[in-house]
């Protein structure tokens, strides 16, 4: 097994790895980051070229594809007959431009992302998705356990993957970034972190339910509002706007979430579950 | 017992006083939304002022502050002498204002904020904050008992229960909002809403743990960036917005919160924890 790029992911990787046994060589950029790997028993190598060379199964693991790209061109011929996991997240026309190429050099390719904390990997909770051709994945379907928790082959098409990440990577920092302007505005009002911490694991517990709700009405095609609805979401994203700017707090995330709304009301949706918002915001040939 | 106003949560709130065997009477401006109550034993009022004259509890609960100032001005002098617990969601200055309103009146006043859904009300998870004098609430905190689940009295300032309320409703609207603009994008990547909806509970269910951490972080004042870091979520909407863009969906909301990130990152705050970006929110005289 070959890991390159050893940010607190590519470390979780390859420990867990060597946790499962397999004899593991690691690149990274910085060659420092490999040093506590070392230690546990994997190899490190000098040059990608080098940590390529030894193993059939090479994973990469870094910020973003350019960095990915970067990586393989130093491989150069080297990777030619091998398999290339690439578990960096990235957008779904980056993981096709990628796949391809891949199959122009020989080499078999899988597209992963991992939808769980680095502290997750090796144990039950990690979540990982992989696309690409079937019989690649089902080759190294066992080793790749090693990474704990439950995978899931979302089939042939290389960008699946990413597809999937970028939605969820949307609903996870979107909700993050209200998560700290909350706790800044809960601050101001002479609110301490810890205090706020109960009731915001409440909203975030109300969240499961609303993600299964809007899906419901998302696949019927009908967005009924009569529990809570479009026009009352946006009363609510004023107060909070009204209460952050008069802390002198900005105010452009939820402006922009109120602004959707906005629109939706003055298309006379404003007694329609917030869920339309969704179909509203997709392209007119996908929605 | 009087409650005003019946959208979705003032019939619940009703309701769940009718179930507990508490004589009520409820107005609301579109008279017909009392319908189903008075079905259920519920007396209907003509005017704001006889409803009001009906119990020495009244109960408030509309879309804004406008709303209730529209409401409670047409009370005349019927409030004066009796109670009222305003469960209206706005804002802690909106909160402090109809309190002095009420304080020159002679009416008692209790700031309330409800962080359930109304089909919690009545049952063990709806979660109720209170603000006020505490002798107010400790006179009528058995009958508000009947609304269900927990409530607790968070002191004096009749603004608290609201600073709470923004704060959070400033979390679940920012969520809700990338729930949304997710199962979008997903969409327009062909990937069907109900297909999402296991992999987005997971990110609702991270929210929790984060929610946790972030607090940590805060009151120590130390925003450790060692398993996920602001450059590395910088990377992660940079390429959410990237295939949005490539789907011709709307990238505003998080593209704001990708400039409060860069802000950070430009300060040479990058490798912190996104966590970091609360303190940076909040004004130099509370930070
Ligand atoms: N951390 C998590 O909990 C988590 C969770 C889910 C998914 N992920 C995903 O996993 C991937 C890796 O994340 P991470 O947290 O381990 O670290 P990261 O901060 O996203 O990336 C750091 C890694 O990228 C390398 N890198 C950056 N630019 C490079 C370049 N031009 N050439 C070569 N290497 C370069 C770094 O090398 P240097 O050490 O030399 O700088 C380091 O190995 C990301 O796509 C992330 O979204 C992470
Ligand atoms: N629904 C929920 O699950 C939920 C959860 C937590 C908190 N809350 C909070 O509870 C409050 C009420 O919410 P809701 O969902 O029941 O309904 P809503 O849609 O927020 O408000 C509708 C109510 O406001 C009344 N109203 C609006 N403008 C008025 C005016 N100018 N004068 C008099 N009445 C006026 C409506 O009367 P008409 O019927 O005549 O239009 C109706 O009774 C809000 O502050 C909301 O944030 C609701």
């Amino acid at each position: 097994m070959t890991v390159l790029g050893l940010g607190p992911m590519g470390q979780a990787l390859a420990g867990a790895f060597l946790a499962s046994g397999h004899p593991t060589t690691v690149w990274n950029r910085s060659a420092d980051k490999a040093d506590a790997l070392v230690a546990k028993g994997a190899t490190r190598a000098a040059t990608v070229a080098d940590a390529v060379a030894a193993s059939p199964l090479v994973i990469v693991c870094v910020i973003d594809y350019t960095a990915v790209r970067a990586i393989v061109d130093a491989a150069g011929d080297t990777l030619t007959g091998r398999t290339l996991v690439n578990l960096t997240a990235d957008s779904p026309d980056r993981a096709r431009e990628l796949a391809a190429w891949a199959a122009e050099r020989g080499v078999d390719y899988l597209d992963g992302t991992i939808l769980t904390p680095a502290f997750t990997i090796g144990g039950p909770n990690a979540v990982l998705l992989y696309s690409g051709p079937e019989a690649t994945y089902q080759a190294h379907r066992a080793t790749l356990a090693s990474l704990g928790g439950t995978a899931t082959h979302l089939g042939a098409d290389p960008g699946r993957a990413a597809a999937h990440d970028v939605a969820l990577i949307d609903m996870y920092w979107t909700a993050v970034s209200g998560i700290v302007h909350g706790f800044a505005l809960a601050g101001a009002e002479g609110i301490a972190a810890a205090d706020l911490v109960p009731f915001a694991q409440g909203i975030a517990g109300l969240l499961t339910t609303t993600v299964a709700t809007f899906a419901e009405q998302l696949s019927a095609g009908e967005y009924p509002g009569h529990t809570s609805n479009i026009q009352s979401a946006a009363a609510g994203m004023a107060h909070v706007i009204h209460a952050a700017e008069a802390r002198g707090i900005d105010t452009t995330v939820l402006s922009a979430a109120r602004a959707i709304a906005q629109q939706a009301i003055d298309a006379g949706q404003g007694k329609d579950s917030f869920s339309r918002l969704a179909q509203r915001l997709q392209p007119p040939t996908t929605a």
